[in-house]
């Protein structure tokens, strides 16, 4: 599917409703703070080697593209209020990322090689 | 762009680095929060009257875009592990909101109309 | 160590910088996204079996206690700026907890007895 | 109330019910995600203006309080684990802060005087 029809369609659910007065970027940072949180409640007791087990379940599953598909609509809902697009952010960062993570100093490391620990604020 | 390029591409990035190993749900739900923690950081002390101005200057537009590149790649790739499609999960998340959250009822109110205060663990 | 102490810390330390202007809930809320973000952060490529020998070394060790500390700031401030107290918030949700979790139904069991899968907006 | 006091109740709530075997490291910080993520779906709506109206209720603040205690709670079990102390944690990153934020260059700027945008992975 096309990003900018779903986006247009994500749109127009909020529009038609008269929310767009509620999507301001801080909001729907907060909002995704909120459903990413949904997606790790839903995660964060399972044992790793049991969560393919726990997604085989049809009630688990549904509930995870559950959050999938809140945190979509709220990042689309975001880079249509800043001005952005989605597959631009995607591949622009993607574009970044490998220059940071060269194919070979990266293989099988997911941290940037020549990092050391990094503690921000 | 079509979703399921813009999905092909990410896996290609991680799977060319052997990132594979690390992109089970749990650990993707954890570096969502993390990346929405970033966005978060982005924002949360900017008056919400500023934050135009401050998305109008380069640096900051940049910075967000950065953490929807960061936040778009990863919930590809929870799909890609998840046997899910961002675009399926968006459109079925909206159907349900649809019900939920009526035009008329919900004109100008983003909660539930039939919802008291929901205190949950 | 005292509880009210620590916090009056907290809030001299904002005070003193004239940061109180920026320290309202919703901000906070969002500050807290961004620092239990960082957590997360630095835990998420980590494998579970592995996480002991990576808090065995000091910077590890260093970085996760920073990120007890950012939480532990906005906490305190949270509960300053909200007339609430830590303790007495800790100690009603665990009260409240004794009755949704019962110690026999609840023995090994992170979920509550009775519930079957809710999945909320 | 002394926090040691504090933890000692929230470690024994949970072992009575045998859960220290989810609380490892990931587990309580995909926890805090979720619990943060429930604080910042209380208020993402809301405008700013509107809160202290907001949690002039007492459903609404009960409930911010219930999420500053889930919050508490999981913080003070990371703690437990992860063998640190909040209150030292806390007064730690404080002394850190000190440094980084001296008070003359910091009066009423939340961020590091000597920042430029800092965009990270």
């Amino acid at each position: 599917m096309d990003l900018k029809i779903l986006q247009d369609v994500v749109l127009e659910f909020a529009r038609e409703r008269d929310w767009e007065q509620f999507h301001d970027p801080k909001n729907l940072s907060m909002a995704l703070a909120s459903e990413v949180g949904e997606l790790n409640a839903l995660l964060r007791w399972i044992r790793n080697e049991d969560v393919p087990a726990a997604l085989a379940v049809a009630g688990k599953r549904d509930a995870l593209r559950e959050e999938v598909g809140d945190i979509g609509i709220l990042i689309l809902l975001l880079c249509a209020h800043s001005n952005g697009h989605f597959d631009e952010a995607v591949l622009a960062k993607l574009k970044k990322n490998s220059l940071k993570y060269p194919v070979r100093e990266s293989k099988g490391r997911p941290d940037p090689p020549t990092s050391s620990l990094r503690i921000s604020d």
